[in-house]
């Protein structure tokens, strides 16, 4: 019997293209360029689909050393059907795409930063570390996302320290009381906390 | 300035779809299962680029509880210049597009297998534990990866006990010699250990 593949087609809906828009660049400050990213969290949580459902709670942006905007990312979990698409995922592919590189530091020699709106799960830890970005920032974290209901999964205990190790700089605790008021507010406006099956919470 | 997004098209080659059909279904054993998603990993190496490069030496194939093949993956990192398409990673978003869901359980009422011809690196481990998927079977192990010159990142220390807790089966070393064989082709053939810039060093 012939296999058919589906297409891999993702799609990222034009508002998350056309958003940055009200930030002039460059973005001159960690914060500012923070508040794209939580921006980007509330937004997804307000487009809510066609029954009812906000968005993930969770946006991301890879900027490059000027501050200029190279991609922007939000979750894409449930709307797309797939448990890869945490925004962080979404921001380093559409860079990568956009800069035709598997490797945002060119070699060693750029210094592009991943700004996420709360700390990476296990999986985006690992994504980061092959991404080629040489920092990250977070806004909320893993005690903001678990206090309503998301799940970090099996991520290395010390993982600040193993992503640093690997030339990463990390930054945590940036804008945290914006970035988690967006978590509150997916839970306010009937998120769910999705989970994968019989195992374990998800989160993006 | 209008931020114009690029399209997130992944392109799997036809001979990936095309691939599994010389294993008759149902595929009934655990070592028959494994030799796909090994058979996967060196076709992927034998399909040299334009510039005579072995695709990564990656395999992994999403089966369904009676051994009917749902998704096969290989590594396209190099092709499609992104670090988050590990052979795990295609397969999972492969099987979910395909099945319509980003749970693979169904909400716990399916039992999918995540067959990978190398144990899977950080990345796809949290991956793994977010997909909905039973069982997690694995070949070459990190001793034979990292022997290569491949590193699994950030993994968690206790990975397997963490998985395990989450509900999903985990087997290693099923195969393994015959998996192992597969990264000391891909080296023999020129493959290139391809690195995340100035950081360390990635695999797929």
């Amino acid at each position: 019997m012939p296999f058919i593949l589906p297409k891999l087609h993702i799609k990222i809906p034009g508002w998350v293209g056309s958003f940055p828009v009200r930030y002039p660049e460059p973005i001159d400050t960690p914060e500012k360029r923070m508040e794209v990213a939580i921006g980007l969290s509330l937004e997804n949580v307000k487009r809510k689909n066609a029954f009812g459902q906000p968005g993930g709670p969770f946006g991301a942006v890879v900027f490059d050393e000027n501050g200029r905007l190279i991609a922007p990312g939000v979750n894409r979990v449930m709307a797309e059907n797939s448990s890869v698409l945490h925004a962080e995922i979404v921001a380093l592919m559409l860079a990568q795409k956009k800069l035709g590189t598997f490797d945002l530091s060119f070699g060693g020699t750029r210094s592009l930063a991943l700004y996420t709106s709360t700390e990476p799960c296990a999986m985006c830890v690992g994504a980061v570390c092959w991404s080629g970005i040489e920092h990250l920032v977070c806004g909320a974290d893993s005690r903001d996302a678990e206090a309503v209901g998301f799940d970090e999964g099996p991520r290395h205990p010390d993982w600040i320290r193993e992503v640093e190790a690997r030339g990463i700089r990390v930054t945590t605790g940036l804008c945290r009381k914006e970035a988690a008021a967006v978590l509150r507010t997916y839970v306010a406006e009937g998120g769910i906390i999705y989970n994968a099956g019989g195992h374990s919470p998800n989160r993006g």
